[in-house]
């Protein structure tokens, strides 16, 4: 198994796979077929069989996958089987929503800072959360050793945001801000912007 | 210019150019070059000459592109030369701030009725909307002839409401629950799940 050798197509695959197998789990089964799991994600049996044998032989001709078994090694796979500290900047209404996702809990991730350079915003709290000034974001993050982070500011202030979080020591940006960012590419970016998805639809419509 | 020839993977990228361009656009700049949109987007300059030349020859040797031009173009091709009515189940933390959301605007789309089941939402504002019983779901959007939908409910809910949001003619599906949907496929649909994106870097770190 080597990082540098399976394409990105691939690795963005297998959380979905992980997700439907957690379901599966859930919900009482104990194992599955390449054939089941297409049916909950979409995906061709051949492709996932593919996909999977590319980190080993997990599965046994005729008796299918352990869901047991492939969920441990997908989170070993993609390094969540921990928990990763993560940091938010941005206390608006999506910052907001973030901060009270459910979604979070047993996926591998947490969110242990939460950061706003509005005065009205700083010293507010987030559930559990006290928001902090944005200012003191390079040295918190450090302190803490946080390597994730979500960006929900505004696009304007996003490219800056981003280049204190890699100042810090952050190398995966969750980043909602509707901009794409200039980063070195020892950093990871995923983008979600709601509108860009819908027009990923509209030409179909 | 055909709706079966173009690969999916080049109508993704559409929508980054269109944000890109648009922001260039709102800076005043007048034209640009793959070069430069690239710099932008973090995808090659042939790439991009290769995804805008499927559609018709758009841009002129030594001069490059016409934003302006190029802009109407790519907003004729998406069909986000029109705004697009869209209704939000779903009225949870995600589902205020999507209704908050400044950044449909001025990019096709416009949220028209927001649904939800629980007793205590039902009838709640939010913004300029009065949150609707998701009972009515079906005979709401028909009438309005609303096409697109955007689904925060949570996971066990989805497709179920996805089921009604389909009977009522709804093709294209923003799905912000953590869960796989069986559609039929003349149903588009685009998944947002934050901790499938973080998991998506993580195996990189």
């Amino acid at each position: 198994m080597n990082a540098e050798k399976i394409p990105d197509i691939i690795i963005g695959r297998l959380p979905v796979y992980l997700r439907a197998l957690q379901r599966m789990a859930d919900n009482g089964l104990k194992t599955t077929s390449s054939q089941e799991l297409g049916e909950h994600v979409g995906i061709s049996a051949a492709q996932i069989r593919k996909d999977i044998s590319q980190f080993g032989e997990f599965g046994k001709q005729g008796t299918g996958y352990s869901i047991a078994y492939l969920l441990d090694k997908l989170r070993e796979i993609l390094k969540v089987d921990r928990i990763w500290d993560v940091a938010l900047v941005g206390a608006g209404d999506m910052g907001h929503a973030l901060a009270n996702y459910p979604g979070f809990q047993n996926r591998g991730f947490c969110i242990v800072a939460i950061f706003d350079n509005s005065d009205e915003k700083i010293g507010q709290k987030i559930g559990a959360f006290v928001v902090q000034d944005a200012d003191n974001i390079v040295e918190s993050i450090k302190a803490a050793n946080i390597k994730i982070a979500m960006l929900t500011v505004p696009a304007i202030a996003a490219q800056s945001v981003a280049e204190k979080l890699i100042q810090a020591g952050v190398r995966a940006i969750l980043n909602y801000a509707p901009i794409n960012l200039n980063v070195p590419n020892t950093v990871k970016v995923q983008y979600i912007d709601p509108a860009t998805h819908l027009q990923r639809m509209t030409y179909y419509l």
